[in-house]
């Protein structure tokens, strides 16, 4: 729980963002928790960690563990760090039993998971999978205008190795499920088998303000009217392609947000997931036609932007039957389980076989 | 319009909160103005104005119109100030014609009509109508924290003259309509029969934020969706009562308002009125009954309260019949209206025989 203290909220939780003095605190702790486990330190330049712990022939590519310890303004304690930890417990644990492996072990920490403070998340897994070029990661800016670049040689983290050049014999991240279901079923071990398919979607709907009081009904062209309209849809739309669609709507911005206005403008979001592809494409275009069909029968103007599309990603089986394998060994009660959210894996599966282990 | 460059804005409106040095500079020209008319002026403890033309016999109670020269943050030129030009156009007219009435004719600004740097609205009205009590109104702070009664010192205009003290023989308040009604219809002149009856309600559901991507839909405690519901229960409830009723839900906050995060808390407001009381009553309840019914639907916490309760204001007939003669005589088109917002009238109406003119 040391970890936990830097950055710790007063309910419990941390603050602990991408590149501030306190995500360098973790790095700088977590560095010497693993030299002191023995462990060869290596940064690359999007700042990324790599702890390598011996094995009989260094020649072979390391088995690879790990996650991040960057946390969302409101963290949790466990959401990243448990993965890196995890990592460093196999470490230690190897050195008390005098345990020699074939291939290195190492341990990740990677750059920017949240995406909270440097848009978008997963970045510096991200340049590793090639998914970003790094000249456009380090210029990525936070909300003041400091780039992911100057934070890292800020806070003395923007390392020598050239980042992606790492070969791995396979990746396996440990993370909390984030969900209900392991817990809900007495289960330890989530085998992960990938990740679901996901849109996101900026939508605003603009009307017109007026006064509360003294236009008629028929008059009006309320946008939060709108908003209730597509929202139900939405809800509707999740139950018609249950048990494993997922709709959200997160976030709403109401303008001018007056008591005895009628909304002339609202702002929102839309987040969709479905396990596979097709179901979540079908989905998708249905969400637009709801945009459409509402926004026409209350007169609002319309702009709908697909912001984010993630294909729905598969891990290697080979990579989940050796988590299976081991939970068994170790009779640990296991269930395949998909991940509704993103995860540094997810980036690394583009560079080698990876597989992920959720814990309640 | 020399009026309306006291804190012009640049799209063409107005910002002359109550008694800002806008709203002072704003009051000293109409000051100039009067004076340069023969008005004699008076100032009372709530900073209302009185100017003041003397009639054939001035132990008669005046006849009195006026509005105020306060705005809101984006308000429009003519809203309020209308009112008060209108009653000076009254007396140069009557000057330049040489016309001297029975009774002193008298203007009037009152003093924080809009109520948006200092809630409630119709402050300076509502104390000489006997709604508010003088020290409760003065002791009204701002969001820093200033009073109305050190601002009213501050700007020269905490005057000697007690508030409420004068007797009216009648007041008539000319006042932009607000809404489209006159303006469809081709009307010139709105003579206002009173103000519908009103409810103000405050409602907070509280669910559970969760993980957008992880949290399965049955599982969800989304006050988002309970939102959307509601408003659209809402809006149907208007139908119901169409075609007089009006409902709004202007003001919204979701928490903690993130893309991927499944909303627990939603505040907003609800705004209903209704020409007649029983119906709205009507309404107020089943406004009632359908935050309940949707609360435990979606199984969210509910706080709903009722915060401002605005009972219907019929108008004096004698006042209504004058404004519609004087229409008549000048071949103004007319129409009854029922204001929908509120306005300095309806309190004077405790103490006076009182109309509005409402202009299209």
């Amino acid at each position: 729980m040391e970890m936990a203290k830097i950055g710790a909220l007063p309910d419990g939780g941390c603050c602990r963002l991408a590149l501030t003095d306190e995500d360098k605190a973790g790095r700088d702790l977590f560095l010497d928790w693993a030299r002191q486990a023995g462990c060869k330190i290596s940064v690359d330049s999007m700042g990324n960690i790599f702890a390598n712990r011996a094995g009989r022939d260094d020649s072979l590519a390391p088995v690879v563990t790990g996650s991040h310890l960057d946390t969302q303004p409101h963290g949790g304690k466990f959401d990243g760090v448990y993965g890196v930890l995890a990592g460093l417990e196999v470490i230690r644990s190897l050195n008390d039993h005098g345990i020699v492996t074939e291939a290195p072990i190492e341990v990740t920490v990677w750059t920017n998971e949240e995406g909270s403070r440097f848009a978008p998340s997963m970045v510096g897994s991200g340049v590793f999978g090639g998914k970003f070029g790094l000249e456009e990661a380090l210029a990525i800016e936070d909300s003041e205008g400091n780039t992911i670049g100057s934070e890292l040689k800020r806070i003395g983290y923007a390392g020598d190795a050239p980042c992606g050049s790492r070969a791995f014999a396979a990746f396996f991240e440990a993370h909390i499920e984030q969900g209900p279901i392991l817990e809900a079923e007495g289960k330890t071990i989530g085998v992960v088998t990938g990740a679901q398919a996901q849109r996101w979607l900026d939508v605003t709907l603009l009307g017109q303000d007026s006064h509360a009081g003294t236009t008629p009904m028929p008059m009006r062209k309320d946008a939060v009217f709108g908003l209730a309209r597509i929202v139900v849809a939405i809800e509707d739309l999740a139950s018609e392609f249950a048990p494993d669609a997922v709709c959200t709507v997160g976030e709403v911005a109401v303008s001018p947000n007056s008591r005895n206005t009628v909304a002339g403008c609202v702002d929102f979001t839309i987040d969709i997931r479905h396990p596979e592809e097709a179901p979540l494409g079908e989905m998708h275009r249905r969400v637009h036609a709801i945009l459409e069909e509402v926004s026409d029968q209350y007169e609002l103007g319309l702009n709908a932007r697909d912001v984010a599309t993630v294909p729905k990603i598969n891990f290697d089986p080979g990579c989940m039957e050796a988590v299976r394998e081991a939970a068994l060994e170790l009779g640990l009660p296991t269930r395949d389980i998909l991940s509704g959210a993103g995860h540094d894996a997810m980036y690394i599966g583009n560079v080698a076989p990876v597989s992920m282990i959720f814990v309640p």
